[in-house]
């Protein structure tokens, strides 16, 4: 066991207490009143935020060992017991809690649209109801990062982008979870040594200004780091850009044959004006392997800008921008009940429909261009090519759908290049991306909505009171 | 051991990893050159966001909670190993890392405003370094959350405000970190059960449509809940509000004396005129006892919009605006050397000004309001009360500071309470709280510039080329 202060969050806790209280309110009510049938719930983003044209899926690997390993532990009980909420019974049948549902997703990389299912969970309603609040916090998380990351990289065109964001994303695990979605998505690696570690992802990183400033003078720190690490990337902003390049030419002068660096980095000032007089005075030196590296407040927009404008940059750093996405650090995500004991389920409150029963994307081709999907119902077919498939049965994770990093990321990869260019580009899409209702679906929609609001009307016993008509549709 | 996918994060690794990689980098090389004398550090926001006229800092006692406990596990060191960058001597200075440094803070629930250090640490130069990621990671995470409840609870003014983000905000550390900022900042309570558990934090909830969705009708399922909880409180909005309204106040009269419905929830619609239709339908049923809970895309202004418009609301529930906070989601926050062996130290660079040395922040009252603050020198003395106080030193936390959540809110109440009220206001503040930089702490910036340039200008041996007057400013 590792005490609070040693681990990666406060403590060791186990996940089936990450859920809002809610779900075990609901869980306890499901258990007194046997309500244990098969519920389908299907998790997905109700409108693209305004600034993304698609997002990428990405989290899926996580969520499933999650719920593999999900358990209440004894500690878990304890708490809850206290909670004077909870009997005694009740609490005994979350000690043998499992979850043992069916997953069907979509692979982690593809490109996602407004209301397709990220996934489907068909398990026992508790199973079901319980893990909400756990996927879509992990689903959420990654889909965010991954979105953000797919544009960046776009963007830099085949520069490299590397991930600095982990001093300011929220928190631990969104540090982690970043560098993880960043490099699916394209991002070349990681300066996040435990998301090295965890996920596998390349590490690097540069100096900071601390090590120039806790030096005499800059020139002695750049021969120092230059000669423990001989292919660095030295940052020569400390005090004066272009005075800092001019010591890391007059460095090449000292080491000759030994002056193997890789790069400079910039982090501060008009990056595009200094990137292009600093390639100069190399090109001069004769230093044309010397590459340019630029960081400091980069998001895709000011690297389109630098690009546009010719700056010769050959890697970019980028942190908070990737790591918060502050032009949409959050989505409209959902999980909702789509079906219980065999019959199609929605709600009928305002402008939050749910599209009933179990659910199948289609994604039609037309040469190697996405060029339209229609959701419709699981078992019925429809042209193109579906896009959920099964990955967990019986709670236990099915063979066959990567958990390799580098397949995820190749398969990614692909996929984004299958985009139609307006709708990969990072201003708005003027039309967007064609998403359609299958006949089926929406009839099973109207049907379903008809059964409820008859239901609903004949339950109303004393409806005649008027109250009922006030619609907030 | 909790095996992966059981934790709150993906391993149980130890904290030491989470680091840039440059830090390690730079720590092998104050290791190989001997730099081991005392530095400063000082963390502090360059400048305010523009919706926050002051932030409320938050996340020390969970930072030296980390700072006790950093260790490089032995797999830490296998990893780090395996990146064929660090020598055998190194990892096994690695191997013996211990915090041993002074942290010198302001109490967690203080307002802070622009380049006040919120912490100073002082400690051999590689432990002040290693700690940057991590600390930087945490106190700007929980103050994010902090200042942005701070902003509902004071427009909610007085209403509880119920944290009831966990399913969106990013990732298992900032939702469970959160509930924590957030009941120091004033929230009444979370849904995030783990944060219950971990933090002590008070829990609750009510139901969610799904719990209607699967019961035959919604009088059955209102029926059902408040029997096993007469306390509860209903969501009305799945199907139609106020009919949902009104089966509650049929259910009133199935129960009698045991109706004890603590409250509706609504969820969706035009929360402020559906709230006043329900009110009077359950005033005019007599049912004065039972409040109104409003959920449902609420941030600071639409609640403030709600009240000025006389909603009669009770009680509010705040998901993604309080866990994202989107209107300020990131923070400018620094962490930079201001002195090492004894030498004030800073850097040149654009727009990033560094107050060098240890400081002092005075903060002045007139009367029972704050007036005004003055970063000084740490050895100088200005009017007013000194903020930043000895939390830990030689590595161990001194006894003194409070760790009790309660005790920290409500010195946080005290403290939001002297903010002048434009200062506290959620709207952009006329006039910004007035910060000061003291004469000794100017005339030190200054010295330590002029001497920081003089031995600049002489250790650049060929500065006649000309290239070292690009300043970039």
């Amino acid at each position: 066991m590792i005490a609070a202060g040693r681990s990666a969050t406060p403590s060791d806790d186990g996940l089936a207490l990450f859920t809002d209280f809610y779900e075990l309110s609901m869980l306890q009510a499901y258990f007194e009143e046997g309500l244990y049938e098969a519920a389908v719930f299907s998790l997905f983003v109700r409108r693209l935020p305004q600034r993304r044209n698609y997002l990428l899926a990405c989290g899926l690997d996580t969520v499933l060992e999650q719920l593999e390993g999900l358990r209440f532990e004894p500690s878990d009980l304890d708490y809850l017991a206290g909670l004077d909420r909870f009997s005694e019974r009740f609490l005994r049948w979350l000690e043998a809690f499992r979850f043992t549902g069916t997953v069907r997703a979509m692979p982690e990389g593809t490109p996602v649209f407004a209301n397709e299912p990220i996934l489907e969970v068909t398990a026992p309603l508790p199973e079901a109801q319980l893990i909400e609040t756990l996927v879509m916090n992990q689903i959420h998380l990654q889909t965010v990062q991954a979105s953000k990351a797919a544009r960046l990289v776009a963007t830099a065109d085949g520069r490299p982008v590397v991930d600095f964001g982990a001093r300011r994303m929220h928190g631990l695990d969104a540090a982690l979870k970043g560098a993880r979605a960043f490099h699916i998505a394209g991002v070349a690696s990681t300066s996040n040594v435990l998301a090295g570690k965890q996920y596998g992802v390349p590490v690097s990183g540069t100096m900071a200004h601390s090590y120039i400033q806790a030096h005499h003078d800059e020139a002695e720190a750049f021969g120092a780091f230059a000669r423990l690490y001989p292919e660095t990337v030295l940052l020569v902003d400390t005090y004066d850009t272009l005075e800092g390049v001019r010591r890391v030419i007059e460095l090449s002068g000292e080491l000759g044959d030994d002056f193997r660096v890789h790069a400079v980095r910039l982090d501060s000032g008009d990056l595009g004006e200094l990137a292009r007089q600093a390639r100069r005075m190399l090109d001069e030196a004769g230093l044309q392997q010397v590459g340019i590296f630029a960081s400091g407040g980069l998001d895709e927009h000011r690297i389109a800008e630098l690009l546009a404008h010719g700056a010769p940059i050959d890697a970019f750093g980028v942190g908070t921008s990737m790591g918060i996405a502050p032009d949409a650090p959050d989505l409209d995500i959902a999980y909702k009940l789509a079906e219980y004991a065999g019959e199609g389920r929605l709600k009928l409150s305002s402008g939050k429909p749910i599209l009933p029963g179990a659910k199948q994307i289609y994604r039609r081709r037309e040469g190697n261009r996405f060029a339209g999907d229609t959701i419709g119902r699981q078992d019925e077919s429809q042209p193109g090519e579906p896009l959920l498939q099964p990955v967990m049965r019986d709670g236990q994770r099915l063979p066959g759908h990567s958990r390799d990093l580098d397949t995820l990321r190749e398969y990614a990869r692909a996929q984004l290049e299958q985009l139609p260019p307006g709708i990969r580009a990072i201003e708005p899409a003027e039309t967007p991306y064609p998403v359609a209702i299958s006949p089926a679906l929406q009839a099973h929609q109207d049907a379903v909505t008809r059964t409820i609001q008859a239901r609903y009307a004949a339950s109303g016993r004393t409806s005649e009171t008027g109250d009922g008509d006030h619609s907030n549709d």
